[in-house]
C-alpha cells in the first residue's frame, strides 16, 4: 500500500527545496539567505573583537543569537515586538535555542576573545522557521570564523529540521499547512557527525508513544544528514 | 561492576524524596506544595467562571500557567523580574511548557467556559524546578476541576521528571549539583497512561548519540511512572 | 457594658495567633515564616559582601527591602507585577516602608561594607501583610547580622502592627474582614524600646479626631510590645 | 529662655509666605499656583463628564491625582520619569496621598458620574511639595466642582503641612534645608473642620517618643488651621 | 570648470541605480523591494478590512506606517529595538514621516473603512533609507489599493529623495559616505504632479543660506521627477 | 484689496505678543519663561561639569534637550508620558529638533567638557510650542554659558517660528486655531545672522507648490529676525 502524497508532492522523508545563498548582504562577516521552500530566513553573523564584560580576561569567545520575524512574514500581519515594547515567549525561546545549537559546535578557546552575534530574521514564514534559522546560521557562522581567521573554532557543523505526525504518518520538514495539523511536532538539531544537540518534541494533539517517537527521530536523522550535505556544498561553492 | 553511588546515596534510577501536600493555602481552588528533595514549589490553581475575550462563546475552557522563582530561592539571590520590568526568556519558556503539559490532559469542552490559572512559584530551588512544577500543578489542577464540578475535564494525569548523563552515567531526577555537571540534560513529561507529552533534550557538553538518548528516555519513563503513583496517592488521600 | 466580641473571638487589644518560624529556607542568611493568623509572609535576608557602587569606600553597610505578593495569596487572584511589566504604587510604598523601618535600628558603620537584601513575599494575605512583613523581617535581619558576624550592627529591635476603628471601636491587628470595614486604618512601627519609627494613619471613611488618634496610638503601643516579646522568644529559641 | 531663630527668621509655629493664585492657566476647570515660600506647585483640576469603565452606572463620581516634578525644579537636576520609562516609588506614594486626601472631602454621589483629574506639577522644590500640592489642589478642586455645577460635592475643605523636629525643636512647615536635617518628619492632612485625614510620621534619625509625637500633632493642627483660612480667602477673593 | 566627480562616478544631479521589485513576498497585498544603490528596503502593504476603533463608522479608511532597520543592515551592527524594549526617536520620526507622506495622496473616503499597514524594513543601509522607503512604499500601497479593489483611493503618486551640500556642492541622492560629510542634509517628498509634500532640511555643519536652499530644492524636484517615472514603469510592468 | 484680518487682529506677517522672562526659577543656570501669545514654555538650562562617558577626554562639551508638555497644558487633558511608560513619537521628534537647533550655534570646543541639559516644559499650549521652546531655550542657554564662564561657546543666536497657509494666505506664528486649519505648516529655525538651521514643511491638506514655499520662507525669515531682536533685548536687559 502506498501512503498518500503530500500536498506539495513530496514523499514523507523528503526535504522541501533548500537554497542557501551566502554573502547576501555587504556589511556582516557572514550573511546567508536560507530558504526551506517558501520559508525564507536571513541569517547574519556579525563579528567583533572583544567579549561582554563578564567574560573579559577569560581567553574565551562568545556566540549569541537573536531571532525575529518581520511583520509581513506571516499570513496575517504580526505586530512588531519593538512597538509592543516587549519580546514574546516564543521569540525568547527560539533565540535561546539557536544560540545553544551553535555554541555546541564552537570551541570558545579557539575563538579567542571575539564575539559573534547571530541575527536570524524571518522574511517569510511557511513553517520550520527555527530549523531553517539554525541551518542557515551555521553557514553564516562558518563564514564569520573564516573572516576572523579562526576557522578551527568550529568543531563540527550543525543543522536542524522539523518532523511531525500528520494523519498518523510521520513526515519530514513541515510547511505551515502541515504544521498546524500535526498531532506531534518535533524539532531536531544534530551535528554533521550524526549526534544530537537538541531534541524537542511536543504533543499538540494526543500524546505520542515510544514507537512514534522512534520513527520521528529516524526521520530527523535522515533530514539533518541531507541538510549537512547541502551546507557543505554551499560552503565549498 | 557496581556503578558509583550518587552524593545523596540514591541509585541512578531513583527519585529524590517526593512530598505532595494539598490545600496548602486557603484561597485558591487547588494549592499544592510539591517537594522533590530540597526543591519546593508552590502550585496553585485559581478557578474562575468565564474565559478570555478571544474565546468567549466557544463553549471551551482555558488553562494557562505562570512560573516564577522567589528571589531567595536560589543559592545566590536572583533579582525580581517585576523590578527588572521584564520577564526573562527562561521564565517564559517554562511557563509555556507547564501550560502545554497541562492542556494535554484537559478536555476543553468538558471544562466549559471556565478558566483555570496555574501559578507555580519556586520557594526553594535545588534542580528540577520545572518538572516538580508540572507534577505538582497537575494535582492542583485536579483539585480545581473537582471544585468547579467538572472532574471529567481531566482526560488523564501528567507528571514530569529530569534525567541527565553525569560522568557518562544516565541518572534520574537531578539535584542542582548534578544538573550543573550534566553533559546532557533532558526533561520528560508523560501522561499517567505512559505516553509522551514533551521531550526536551539538550547537549550541555558533547552532543549525545542515539543509544544515550534511548537510555535517558527509559529512565524518564520509569520516573514518570513512579511520580504518577505518588500523585494518585496524594489525590486519593 | 461590654463591647461586642470580634468575629474571631478576640478582645479589642488582642493580637491574632502569631507564629515566627526561623530558618524556613536553606539558602539565605536569614529566612523567617511569620504568621499573623492566616496572613503568612516569608521574610528572607540575603547577606553579601560589598555595597552598591554609590556607597563604596564609605565604610557603611546597606539594608534594603522588597515586598511582593504571590498571585494566589489573595481571595481573588491578583496579577503578577512581572507580567504587567511594572510595579504598582502600593508595592513600592510598602517596600520603602519596610526598608526605612529596618534601617532605623541598623548601625551602618557597625555593619561595615556589607549589604543585606530583605525580601518579604506574601504567601497568603488576610490583612496586616506589611506589619507582619516588618515584624518577621526584623527576625531575619537579626539572623543575617549574626551570620555576618556583626550582631552589634543592630541597635535595637523593631515590630509593627495595624490598628483601626471599626463600628466606632478601636481594635488591634485587623484581619481582612475588619480592615475593609475600618473607618480609620493606622500602621504603627515601634522599636523594642518603645519609641515610634513610623506612624501612618488614614481616614478611610470619616476623618478622625484627636481622641480617636490617641486611642489608636495606645493600642499600637500595646501590640508592638507584645510582638517584641514574641520576636525575642523566637530569637532566643 | 528664647528658642533660636530659624534661618529664615520665622518662629517655630509660623508658616512660610503662602500664596494661592487661582486661574493660572486658561484650559482646565481649576488651575492654582500655590507657593509655600520658594516651593511652587501648579495644581490643575481637569473636569470631564463620565467615569472610568469600572465605575460606570454607579451614579458615583471619581477624583484621582498625579504628582510629578519638573527636571529643573530641584537643586540638582532630576531625571524625567518619562525618559526613565517608569515612575518611582516616591512619585507613586505622593500621587496616592493627594488622591486619598481629596477624596476624603468629596461626596461621590453629589459629584455624579463626572471625573476630576488632579495634576500637581512641582515647578520649584524647596521642601513640603506634597503638602503644598494638597493645599493647592483643594482650591483647584473647589473651582472644578463649581465649574461642573455641583459645589455641594465638597463636604469640607482639606489642607496639609509638614512638621518636624530639628535640633530637638518641633517646627512647622519645613523648607529643604530644615527637612534634610530633621530627626523626625511628619506630614499632616486635616479638614477645615479640624479632623485628621492622614498622619504620616517617620523617624529619619532617632525614633521619637510619645511626647514628641504630641508636640508635632499640635503644630500640625495649628498650621492646617492657618492654611484653611488662606484657602478660604483665596476662594472668596 | 567641471565639478569633481563623485566617488561612484555619478554627476551631481544623478540618482543611484534604482531597482523596484514588486511582489517580493507571497503574503501581503503589496510587497516591494526597493534599491537605491546598495540601500535595500523591503516595503510591505498589509490590507485588512475595518479600521481602528476611534475611526469606526466614519466611512473613512486608514493608512499607517512603521519603519525599522535589521541589526546587520548597517556597517556596525545596531541593537534591536525590541530587545532594548523601546523605540528610538529616529525610528519614530521616520515612521511618522512615511505615514504622512502616503496619506497625502490617499483619499480616505474612496478607501472606505479599510486599513493599510505599511512596513518598511531596511535590509541594508547605505544612506537615504527613509527616502527609499517612501518611494517603495508608494508602489506597495498602489498594489494594495488594487488588491482591495479601490484603485481610485490614490489621488496621485509620491516619491522622495535626499539632497545635500558636500564640499560646497549640492548633490542628489546621497550614499552614506556623502551623507556623513554633508554640511546640509535635506529630504524632499513630492507628488508625481510636482508639488511638495514634505521638505526637511537640516544644517549638520554650518547653517545654509537661501541660495543654497534654492539649489537643493531644484535638485530634489529633479530627483523626484526621475523617481516618479521609475515608479510608473514598475507599476505598468 | 486688503486681506482679511486674523481672529486676533494681527496682520499676516505679525508675531503674537512675545514675552521673554529670564531667571524664572532659582536653581538652574538659565531659566526662561517664554510666551508666544497664550503659549507658555518654561525653558531651563542646567549646567554641570563633565560630559557623558562616550565623550570623555575629547575636550568637547555637550548640549542636549528634552521637551515635554504638562497634562493640563492643552484644551483637553493629555495623558502623562511617565504614566504611559513610553515617550511618544512627537515628543521625541521635538526634543531632537531643539537639541540640533541649539548645537548649531554652540562651539563644542569652547564649551569645554561641560554639559548643558535643556528642558522645555510646555505649561500652556496654543500652537507653536516647539518654536517658542527653541526661541526661549536659546536665551536660557546664553545664561548658562555665562554662568559657566564660557560665553564664547556661543557662535551666534538661534530663533524659530511657525508659518502656514490658511485659506490660501501665508501667515506667521500660528495659534492653535489657525494651526489646525492650515493646509501647509512649516517650522523655520534661523540664526541671528539670517541663515537657516532647520526648515520643516508639511502639507497637512493639499501639497504645496514652489511659489507657496517661497512665500512661507520669506515670512519665516521676517519672523525670525523679529524674534532675534527680542532675544537680544531680553539678554541685554
Amino acid at each position: 500500500m502506498t501512503e498518500p502524497l503530500r500536498a506539495d508532492g513530496r514523499s514523507s522523508d523528503q526535504l522541501r527545496d533548500i537554497k542557501i545563498t551566502r554573502n547576501w548582504l555587504d556589511h556582516p562577516a557572514g550573511s546567508v539567505l536560507v530558504e526551506f521552500g517558501r520559508t525564507r530566513v536571513l541569517c547574519c553573523a556579525s563579528a567583533s573583537e572583544g567579549v561582554p564584560r563578564w567574560r573579559k580576561g577569560s581567553g574565551l569567545g562568545w556566540v549569541t543569537a537573536e531571532y525575529a520575524m518581520l511583520p509581513a512574514a506571516t499570513n496575517t500581519r504580526n505586530d512588531r515586538e519593538s512597538v509592543k515594547g516587549r519580546i514574546g515567549g516564543r521569540t525568547h525561546e527560539i533565540s535561546r535555542l539557536i544560540g545553544r545549537s551553535l555554541r555546541a559546535i564552537i570551541d570558545d578557546k579557539a575563538l579567542g576573545e571575539n564575539t559573534i552575534q547571530i541575527d536570524c530574521d524571518v522574511l517569510q514564514a511557511d513553517g520550520g522557521t527555527r530549523t531553517a534559522a539554525i541551518t542557515g546560521a551555521y553557514v553564516a557562522l562558518a563564514d564569520a570564523v573564516r573572516f576572523l581567521g579562526v576557522p578551527q573554532a568550529l568543531t563540527g557543523s550543525v543543522a536542524a529540521v522539523s518532523v511531525g505526525i500528520i494523519d498518523g504518518i510521520p513526515r519530514l520538514d513541515l510547511p505551515y499547512e502541515e504544521d498546524v495539523r500535526a498531532e506531534t511536532d518535533m524539532n531536531i538539531v544534530m551535528t554533521g557527525a550524526g549526534s544530537f544537540v537538541e531534541v524537542q518534541g511536543t504533543a499538540e494533539g494526543a500524546p505520542f508513544n515510544r514507537a512514534e517517537l522512534d520513527a520521528l527521530l529516524a526521520l530527523g536523522e535522515k533530514g539533518c544528514a541531507d541538510l549537512t550535505a547541502l551546507q557543505k556544498a554551499a560552503l565549498d561553492g
